[in-house]
């Protein structure tokens, strides 16, 4: 492994002599392999972009020139060549990022994984460079095809391309899929691209064909020449991209460095916007991707990278798999019932559903704005559409939620996987706004169930509600053991301690969703210390069942525990309920404080929160002891401790 | 005025002589211009789809055919022609909507003001008879050139056009406008379209002129006609919507009726998603619009409609030309300051800045998350960026404020016009959400000034915030009088009612921003009762400011005034922060229930809403009285109402 070693920055890629790059490449496919087979990782889209990272190091003077990556999981090999090869703790805490990262290198801007921002970021910069007169500053953008589907990419390129003098190069690293294959009608014109073989081939041939009519062929040339792009199009179409006004290269072989290096260099002279279309294949050079048609190795766990065996034990059943399992049998009851993906078929579990209704699915690709209005569209056509996505990327579709199927009183059903605390991959994957956000849309109900019967059950009653918004949040991993209902308040579970018929508990536990065993295994530790505990399960965390509020005043205080933030989460509801009813029970609330949170594994993040059994307890213990105290010398109303704590009881 | 009255649906205008139609068109242009004047409303758009709202409902039979506008402020003819012409109350409370409303008409579907939106809508329409086996249902949706800059028509574009056998008809009113002029790449692109005559004209020209060569002539065409699309590029672009894969009819003169209405025929018979490209003029037939280039006729007040002179008594100063005055001031003072629009320079006063710094703003078309997102590029790239948008048009860019702004801690100020009740223009123009949903953005600042000296005060203090997303949100109509501090507290004002430095009141009043004058008067009428009050303006609503707390633990009750969602807003952050300090002073918040809003005028819909001094002190004073009930007689812990009201205190 010499060369790739001695690569300490862009510098040592400059200096390399061109016959050795091939050799860096491929001991970085070898690093890559054998680095994400230990820790786990994205490894598909990195070995795609091996050459094509070292020809825009080649190219460009990163960081005075500003190399920027969307999606950042495609940036290993980025990190490879600009001074971090330490992967041995990759996306674990305290290791290496698995996305770009400030705070590792000055060659890192973007930390954000969600796709299609980087033309704007790219739009960002270039016009600062033009504003401060930086003149031989490049941007460059690198995107796939896939994140091209989003929104947020277009308004880009329009802006981008009305800037006839401003020098901003998009590097679209075409590999034919965004998780899933793209799709769409960009997906089409650019497979209709990339059957051509370069222009300027074309050009010369055209003009050979055209001027050996004897009489007219030089005028015609002429004048199909003068139309420009037309004349372009109808040999090798350039297509949308010079439509919009950019210049356009290519297709190049993203694998052929030599290529790829000279296009970059073309487009760095050209001081306008220019588009250079790379075409990559995901995975390359590893036979086992290549292979799999489900693009399982997109991200990979821990695994033997010669037999590609899991090297972990096998977990539980996921959240997903009860989700997809119970959508297949609703799909044949109920033939009004229809799935939308956002590029993510597998990952949210429809795979079942698609293979069995494949007209009643539809992968909108990265478009949650479009999946969440277009879901309105189909509730209005007489259809219960359920929109499966990550939490997290729900949030690129909120006015959409509020505005189109909200205000419009669609019955839509927005199933969030990943809710809640996701760990290893870092601030932007984690679910731990949408309780927070989409507590303000009218109508909208949100259930988060905490194990795989309620899943099932609320599931199935989300799409009995035809006139609203509903919402089932779910988190990443293993659903674990059934916790039964011991009683029933309302709409709500009691699932430990006490229920309405007996004498109240000292504290009132509200445990959401998958804080469901943690709560219980709270009360526990409160019961061996003399404090009764009743643990409820609200089950529809919004609207806040109204059965709540006087169950609520018949304890000492009350005590909410939810993995979302905070800041407006349903512990806030909650207290806005009791507040309504004049309940003033004190009302505590545990859950994620008003930050981003670093990549650790997602029992790391949460210890590290308080968000554990004993801290809760913990904290409840100590607020109640307080309050004894209080009770018994009643002072002036109110009283402050001497500083606010985050997550204090 | 005979032909307009006795129009009671899309039947009769069906049935209407082609010779009667240019009449007909007269009268409605006659109605608007009248109506509106009297009024107020949208005038420039609806007078310039006169001809294209009759040709659609005689091409289409709406409502068996879906009739889709987006951005429904073009949709008065569409009422006019559906059994809707008392315009007296028009956009008033208990009068017609300004926009589409599914409770006045079986013919409406989207009620949404916000752009770009009619695709999605569309797209899932058209699914939806496709699932169902609709076949002879009709789908068509009519967007503005502008609203084709917005990311998520982009979204449904790329979906529509992959659906080759789907129906669909997009219907583009190209105007060259969106509220100021259409930017972009694709705005050329339309221009280069429209500039053409009309593709089977050139066809046929060509087919004439290559045939005319001898011996190549034949082949040559063939050849060419084969490479279809590159041929028809070459003699009139037909661009980007077929290399997307969407049929294109264009351009069309979208005030020739006929001409119109023969192209929607055509669209029909395609069975497939088809563009029609109209041109049309806004404003079209009243000389003032045309001759108005700021496009101030783009919505008109109450005003003669032959003079144009308003007839309302001329308001005071607004809240958005304080914030346009010092924007014009500070750019003298700071180069790095900039400014981002989202096609609506006028409307967010920065006309005088962009005048006096025409290289330091940017119109990015109608696309708020690029401007985030490139406003994020713009701090990473040494400026500080100034995005002055319509509050709830932010909700569009909610998850780039989070993860592009947010998580690279970019210094971009985001100013919010229209905050809180807006009033006429309907559900989806209130400004309701914002200080609810950016509570959870982490070292996100929220100002709300309460006069024209905070704003400017505010507004620079939010620019010396480097490190940080801030944002200022002020409401529609004119700002009051300055309204001095007597004390502060921390970095909070004391306007009204004892400071720190007296004896403590029974209740705190805390003013967000535009409440301070309802919150002065409502303390005057407690005070008139012998209950003193403080009345604090928090400035900086988010984060909660340290001192609160242990001032707020000196007062009975505490209560917050805020014309935002009582859901999650600066009431539940007050809570919060008492909860976290421990302080258990009952707090009542009062504000926007979580529903959507009727339209009417902003003091009517504050008045239902309870918004007023006189409602405000009876609560406070209930409150009150209760509290000494249950302290002179305490009982177990907690007591319950028997139910719960929103904005009870």
């Amino acid at each position: 492994m010499s060369l790739l070693e001695n690569i300490r920055g862009p510098r040592d890629v400059k200096a390399l002599d061109t016959e050795d790059l091939t050799e860096l490449a491929e001991e970085i496919r070898h690093f890559l392999v054998h680095a994400v087979a230990r820790t786990g990782g994205h490894l598909g889209p990195n070995l795609g972009v091996v050459e094509l990272t070292i020809a825009l190091h080649r190219a460009f003077d990163s960081p005075a020139d500003r190399v920027l990556w969307d999606t950042g999981h495609q940036s290993y090999v980025h990190k490879l060549l600009t001074g971090r090869q330490d992967f041995s703790k990759l996306r674990g805490k305290g290791g290496l990022s698995g996305y770009p990262s400030r705070e590792e290198s000055e060659h890192d801007v973007i930390e954000n994984s969600h796709a299609s921002t980087v033309l704007g970021w790219a739009d960002g910069l270039a016009k600062a460079n033009q504003v401060l007169g930086r003149w031989n500053r490049h941007v460059v953008a690198v995107i796939g095809d896939g994140a091209l589907t989003g929104g947020m990419a277009w308004e880009a390129l329009n802006n981008i391309a009305a800037a006839k003098d401003r020098p901003l190069i998009v590097v679209v690293n075409d590999n034919e899929r965004s998780y899933a294959p793209t799709i769409g009608g960009l997906a089409d014109h650019l497979a209709t691209l990339r059957t051509t073989d370069g222009y300027e081939r074309f050009l010369s041939w055209g003009k050979d064909a055209v001027q050996s009519v004897p009489v007219l062929g030089r005028p015609l040339y002429e004048s199909l020449h003068g139309a420009k792009k037309g004349f372009k199009d109808a040999f090798a179409p350039q297509g949308m991209f010079e439509d919009l006004g950019l210049k356009y290269l290519g297709p190049i072989d993203g694998h052929d460095i030599e290529a790829v290096e000279s296009a970059l260099r073309k487009a760095k002279r050209f001081h306008g916007p220019v588009l250079v279309h790379c075409r990559t294949e995901k995975g390359r050079g590893y036979q086992p991707a290549l292979e799999d048609e489900a693009d399982r190795f997109h991200t990979v766990g821990v695994m033997n990278p010669l037999t590609c065996e899991p090297l972990a034990p096998a977990a539980g059943r996921s959240w997903t798999s009860v989700f997809g399992d119970e959508m297949l049998r609703i799909g044949s009851e109920r033939p009004d019932v229809v799935a939308i993906t956002a590029a993510m078929l597998h990952p949210v579990g429809l795979t079942k559903f698609a293979a069995a209704y494949p007209d009643r699915v539809w992968d909108v690709g990265i478009a949650e704005q479009h999946a969440a209005t277009s879901a309105a569209g189909l509730a209005t056509g007489g259809l219960h559409p359920v929109f499966a996505v990550y939490a997290t990327f729900l949030n690129r579709a909120f006015d959409q939620v509020l505005m189109d199927v909200a205000l419009h009183k669609c019955g839509v059903t927005f199933v969030l996987d990943r809710a809640g605390v996701t760990g290893t991959d870092g601030p932007s994957h984690n679910g731990m706004w949408d309780m927070s956000i989409l507590q303000v849309v009218p109508g909208l109900r949100i259930a988060a169930p905490r194990d795989a019967d309620q899943l099932r059950a609320q599931l199935r009653e989300a799409l009995d509600v035809d006139d609203a918004p509903t919402v089932i949040r779910f988190p990443k991993e293993t659903v674990g053991e059934p916790l039964p209902a011991t009683a029933k308040i309302g709409g709500m579970d009691v699932i430990g301690g006490p229920g309405p018929e007996e004498d109240p508990a000292d504290v009132l536990l509200v445990a959401v969703g998958t804080m469901a065993p943690v709560c219980l295994a709270a009360a526990e530790l409160l019961t061996a210390r003399g404090t009764s505990c009743t643990v409820l399960d609200p089950r529809w965390v919004k609207p806040v069942d109204e059965a709540l509020p006087a169950f609520a005043a018949r304890h000492r205080v009350v005590a909410v525990v939810e993995d979302n933030s905070r800041t407006g989460g349903v512990g806030s509801a909650v207290a806005q309920a009791l507040r309504d009813a004049e309940v003033d029970v004190p009302v505590r609330t545990f859950g994620i404080p008003e930050q981003f949170l670093p990549h650790a594994k997602r029992g790391e993040v949460l210890a590290d929160l308080g968000l554990t059994p004993a801290e809760i307890a913990g904290r409840i213990s100590a607020a109640l002891a307080r309050k004894e105290v209080t009770e018994a010398a009643p002072a002036a109303a109110g009283r402050t401790s001497k500083a606010r704590k985050e997550n204090d009881a």
